[in-house]
């Protein structure tokens, strides 16, 4: 059984708990948030303990897990703390927005031998988790291109924009893990194209709201990420992989199978509009394949260097859509 | 070479006329309407002679073929004649609306021996043709139900109405038609539900303009029609079978393949509009296949007897939705 | 805070338990079953007493309300020593499978002034829901047909079928309420087309597997219900209404949004299997509509007259199948 | 009346041989072509006279027009003669392989004043026209991104990759077009990224078969074109374009509308197979449009200058892919 302490208790480390608090296997232990109320009423919903901070959470022997859903910049300590003390860890990405900090964190991980799942909830979708395992099962053949799109429905608040890391670092990280994850072998290049086209104030702020980057692996296969910080249809979710044998997609899940059909046309429902309508079955099954794994023995998956790996390749992201060059992955 | 007269200058002669002449084994010879400017006009367009009577058509040797597409009470006449001179013969649908006086073309027909199609175009249609033939491969096993839907766009003008014969035998016999060429054994009992919910002046003109079919066949298997004379959104001409192992379905034949996405929803665009459209690509199938019938000398389908059956089943509906009850149906 | 008590712990009663559970305004305080083992495990599963009586569970002041998810032929009984008992009664359908055994029920819950709801859990359906709401808003102009497609993946076991009423209080039960949602008013004569196709024990038992209803109200709009026992690609369930101002369709659910194309076409997901599956949602939703409408007296809908309506409309299909003839509806 | 003589009688003379015979205000006055058989056989099929040079039918004051639909290495030659004896032309992708040589039958064009459409076909596909021009009066308010997937059934003859100028020359150059007439403004720079995947042999006589090209104007929107020599499925050929207030896509013609829904899930009609099926319609709509811009004295279009910028762009893009790295786009 495990028993978790929860870091956090913002909109996504409530998703959390109450997957954790449903899990057949798992109990939520306590939670622990620099907002002592929010921490007490999360604790309450389900059963749990309101601590005081981590460093007690840590120490309570009960604990023998820890789920961090506090804000970025703190990730590494607690990722180092809960790994010195032996936990379990299951992390929200990213690691942190600088990679020789997340690099610390991974050292300690790894010295500790503790689990760590990174959680690119993505992976767990039921639609992109069946196009990935039909494609690694060989129903396209041989990879030969991806074409990953991934919108927002609108830009989060300015004060967040900018402390995010910017639209790589904190948006396309997940499609740049999802586009590791679908080629099965590692890029070697990229090369980034971005702009400042949905609103003036993201720029001003120096980040861009509009991007397209191509990745390609030492054997020429490309993937393509589309990234939006605005889909007024409501979150846009996709992938396409093209191989020797056919394509697969995986499109958008609409918010019913309603249609209307009348004198202007044929009128759908538009997409679930943003990640919680549309990855609660991911956050779960993401949850689960955390406590499986770790009682299980087996290794977490994404785990810490999958996280690096993503961060490396948004640093990259970065720097070609500032220089106008490709760059050269070095991982 | 087939060499055809066509009687009727109307909008359906205007299309087989177009149709016979881009046809590289048949040659519109003349157009006989007995308003002649029309004949005059069409045949002009097509390089073909305008004559000015039918018998004069069927009196000349070069004429092999004669495509009846004048008004449905004068198909009778017209058959007999073209019969008795030995021309083959493609007979725009109903015979007649009347089964006794069909019957004696029929009978001259048969005497004849000579190639008769009666022109059920959707039978020709593409998606239909490959439900159809998929159906009879085998591809969902035993039939078990059959659901057409078909519906026009907007009711024909009231003048039209009243001598169309009734929505069964103007509109609904192509169902019908339909029902028998899927369901591949004879209809044995048949219940009509219907209603004048469009426009009550067609009531008033004693007629329905909305109608539910059930037929029944020998063997236990149903089929239902669903007839409008509106539907706001275009031309709904749809087929569904299913059967033992699965299920078939032929859907509408949208405008474009342009989607709108935006805060409303997902939009796409109608159904083509009407059957000059939809059925474009079936009316010159259907020449087509008449043509290769002919030059083949095999038979032509649907023949008169399919002719025949069709106003069976469209009376025995009249007289189910007037009396309420079931109706068992004798050829 | 409803307190609630569980008759029946079988497979609904477990889909009901869990939704009880998880309701923020109810408790599940106790489960009864003539397994004794099944009400102890389901009962524990969610912190709840196994009773050993349906008696002792009504005489107990703390449960205020019950859930009847026991085999129909016990329905009746339980719901009126219920409503003697003053207790919310969220009863699964059919009432009963005999109208005069129902009636003795409403009676009693009628005295008894107890809210009643009746478990046609597809009203509850997200698509179903909208397409209704979105019917009554207007959405179509008047409403003109109704076409409702409803098919089970397989047949139950044949032990089932002996016990289940036929196909018409059993399965189309669910169709028929369907179709007087949808209508807005009450049918007044019906026509059923029924066969066995499927499996002929299920003839030998005295049912039918495959069965085409059509309704009609006194205004002459007209709904056709498509039933089978057997839909290979799983579970079948459609809506489509035909109004002055155009259509609404509500299609299957598929598995994921993933597609495959290669040489043999474009391959999507099928539908899901089952009733477990694609109503999940709406049992959650119909759990906490009765939850809701109890908490702030409010009625209760659908209720004990909407099952018994349903009832009616089974009991004249299946009389319909037999005869031969359109049997005009008495309520 | 336009009177052509076609230069070119291969599988695309053809077609526009069909469309020009079809057309109401033109005729095909004579076929060229250095194969003589063919020229006859064309020319006769459609009642034209199979002349034995170019010169002979640039000479001959009744032709009017000339359409050059012969191997790309001779267009600049007959383009320069037709242009200097007066013909309205139409003249197949791409003018040239050289830039250099495209631009000295273009002055000569510019020097003769005559009309000059080349002949992107895909500007008159319904869909992408559709698409377009709701592109262009507002349906997703301000454009940000453009996606277009463009991808063969297979790759051609190795025969004819070795003097087809190179995939972007020779395949993308219709994506280029089509990203230039959807963008509104013109591409300032461009990034290419391609590999071989497909066929070894391809790659052995210098040329790709899988490419990623990212455009960028100067106000910062991206175009995306992703092409390949295979895709098994058919003719892929799609757009999307992302705006401020939405987004617009034009998907696949399938071949019928036609699903199949068994155990296996649902399968529909796989896209039409290539250009001769899904452009048929593009090709009689462009053969339409240029009838009646010379017809009228209106500007064509596309036109020569369009047929040189989309050179410049794959040009540009070759030389992209060749070095890894941006090119500026100079035109």
């Amino acid at each position: 059984m495990l028993k978790m302490c929860l870091i956090g208790a913002g909109r996504i480390g409530a998703i959390h708990a109450g997957n954790v608090a449903k899990h057949a296997q798992a109990r939520l232990h306590s939670v622990v948030d620099v907002n002592r109320d929010a921490a007490v009423k999360l604790a309450q919903a389900h059963g749990a303990e309101a601590l005081t901070s981590v460093d007690q959470a840590l120490a309570n022997k009960e604990v023998n897990g820890v789920l961090i859903a506090s804000s970025t910049n703190t990730h590494v300590d607690y990722l180092i703390k809960a790994a010195q003390a032996g936990k379990a860890i299951f992390c929200e990405k990213p690691i942190d927005l600088d990679l020789a900090r997340a690099d610390g964190a991974i050292a300690e991980i790894q010295k500790a031998k503790v689990p760590c799942l990174i959680a690119f909830n993505r992976r767990f979708d039921p639609s992109f988790r069946k196009l990935h395992d039909d494609l690694r099962s060989g129903a396209v053949g041989k990879l030969e291109t991806v074409i990953i799109t991934s919108r927002d429905p609108s830009p989060p608040p300015l004060e967040y924009v900018k402390v995010s890391g910017g639209l790589f670092r904190d948006m396309m990280i997940h499609d740049l893990d999802m586009a590791r994850w679908l080629l099965g072998e590692e890029p070697v290049e990229l090369y980034a194209s971005a702009s400042c086209l949905v609103d003036s104030a993201i720029g001003k702020a120096g980040d861009v709201d509009t991007a397209v980057v191509t990745l390609r692996t030492a054997s020429g296969v490309q993937a393509v990420i589309s990234n939006s910080r605005r889909a007024t249809y409501g979150y846009d979710q996709r992938i396409e992989v093209l191989g020797s044998k056919g394509m697969l997609q995986a499109g958008n899940v609409l918010g019913t199978t309603v249609s209307r059909w009348n004198g202007e046309g044929v009128a759908a429902d538009k997409p679930l509009n943003f990640f919680l309508e549309r990855y609660g079955a991911a956050y779960r099954a993401e949850w689960d394949a955390f406590v499986t794994a770790v009682e299980t023995g087996k290794p977490v998956s994404p785990d810490a260097q999958d996280g690096r790996k993503a961060l490396v390749l948004a640093d990259a992201a970065t720097q070609s859509a500032k220089s106008g060059k490709p760059i050269a992955i070095k991982y």
